[in-house]
């Protein structure tokens, strides 16, 4: 099981870190654009391979220190094809690299067309006598929005092949309140969702003691943070909104178990843009990829200092 | 903006239906999946050629009845790539017949993600100098439970670019409940929702008096789409659940306003494989595409019967 794995390189490495792969073209140096934009035009191709090329030299940069990516979808969807492709051709060259792909996807649907997301994502498509493996990343993010019966074909896939999703449960953007604080028969929503995580899991476990059933829980909100832990005692905790959204290594404790596991803290642009930041800066534009690595650095030293 | 070129299409051609494009492969007659094997083999490629001539068939034979089509991007995102390109080359096709296309995409995140998904899907990117508009959908679904600020995006790309969306308020699932009909301050959360989605459109209203924003609520539960209607005056009411999920039309009329307009009826398995069912079967295999638009005008036929 990938969870497995999961907790296996956090351990191995002392890392419950995992770096976001969401470039958008503001964060990638004009030398990569130009070259790019030179052998394929300033076009959804050019940028897809501006993308490629950053992605590349982060993750080599970076890969011995991390047990995992978290690519986001939609900023290789803006690119279309191309930009999907990419998508593609970056999980394969990170799982190579012996990292762990958690793709951020946040799909969900009902019935059928989860169990599409699901296949596509996380599992195999039959066409003819073959089957192919469309995506194959490790793991999805999911929205829990239509409820059990949209969840279930994700988690179907999970016990077939190996895989794990993490479930939206508390975003860590302003106004994840609006709907998921809002509070049902005496607590809020976000616990009601937390605990179908927890029941979704149950069946899900994983040698490492812990579900195929992850939830995101954003460094936001530490104080949810704390309850949900207890709620979902199973689920491993992918933790967004770490440095660039305002989240402290002093507020994560609270996302971990009392033995110092069962949660990942992501960053984005803390990491893949550290170059554009001023600790950073003197790196310089072409020393990026360094940049990164010694952010990731002091990320992982930030963080295990707390926990 | 699109959701006046939709009203018009409806009242031009008396039909608010829309038929979804979610060419599952047990859909789809042998005799177009051999083919399409025996050119890109069973592959992905294979399996995506033979959802684009299962679709073009669909099409051609229903364009002429209808003012839009809604494909399912999940059943063409578990074909990867090759699927992907294939539901790009459909939404351009349709278009080209002067179909409005909603794509059931279903997307939802924070900030700048969702202002990625916004791009891809109804909006543009800017690449150097130039722009361009990747997937350029009419329409898209979106998933509101991260709140307002993951909304906004979609909404800021409907005012730029004339665009709309039609976000997911009560679904027709049998769980969409769990979530969605909990009690929120004395009402169920989707009344929140849909309050939202008023508010979201105020600012969007088209010349034909609907707003951009338009919800989605599921032909299964009218009892909720009688309370919705009201408390969404403003809101085109996108209405899947019709036919194979048990949806009948003398329970569709509360989605509509007083003046019959306001909701667009979804059909997607009972058109497009009407082919496989009793009332269309002496079509044959072959005439699936006349069992799709025999189907349609029945399918309008009922609706406007109870309209």
């Amino acid at each position: 099981m990938t969870i497995d794995r999961l907790a296996e390189e956090i351990s191995r490495k002392n890392a419950p870190v995992v770096v976001g792969l969401d470039p958008n073209l503001t964060l990638i140096p004009e030398f990569i654009k130009r070259k790019a934009y030179a052998e394929f035009g300033e076009s959804l191709e050019g940028a897809a391979e501006a993308v490629w090329q950053f992605n590349k030299a982060i993750v080599d940069a970076t890969a011995d220190l991390i047990p995992a990516v978290k690519p986001q979808i939609a900023m290789y969807e803006q690119f279309g094809i191309p930009g999907l492709e990419v998508f593609k051709r970056t999980t394969q060259y990170c799982q190579e690299k012996g990292l762990l792909v958690i793709g951020d996807v946040k799909r969900g649907d009902i019935g059928s067309t989860s169990a599409a997301y699901a296949a596509a994502h996380l599992g195999q498509v039959k066409i003819g006598s073959k089957t192919f493996a469309p995506f194959d990343e490790d793991f999805a993010t999911v929205n829990p929005y239509l409820g059990s019966d949209g969840v279930k074909p994700f988690t179907d896939v999970c016990q077939a092949c190996g895989k794990g999703i993490f479930v939206l449960v508390k975003t860590s953007n302003p106004s994840s309140g609006e709907f998921q604080d809002r509070e049902v028969d005496g607590r809020p929503l976000y616990e009601l969702v937390g605990q179908k995580v927890d029941e979704w899991g149950a069946g899900l476990i994983g040698k490492c003691g812990y579900s195929a059933v992850g939830a995101v829980v954003g460094a936001t909100y530490p104080e949810m943070g704390r309850v949900l832990r207890k709620v979902m005692p199973k689920a491993f905790i992918l933790v967004p909104g770490y440095g660039a959204q305002g989240g402290k290594a002093e507020d994560l404790k609270v996302f971990f178990n009392p033995d110092g596991l069962g949660a990942i803290i992501n960053s984005s642009r803390g990491i893949i843009a550290a170059w554009k930041k001023e600790p950073y800066a003197h790196f310089g534009e072409e020393g990026f990829a360094d940049a990164s690595r010694q952010a990731v650095k002091d990320m992982i030293a930030d963080i295990n200092s707390h926990r």
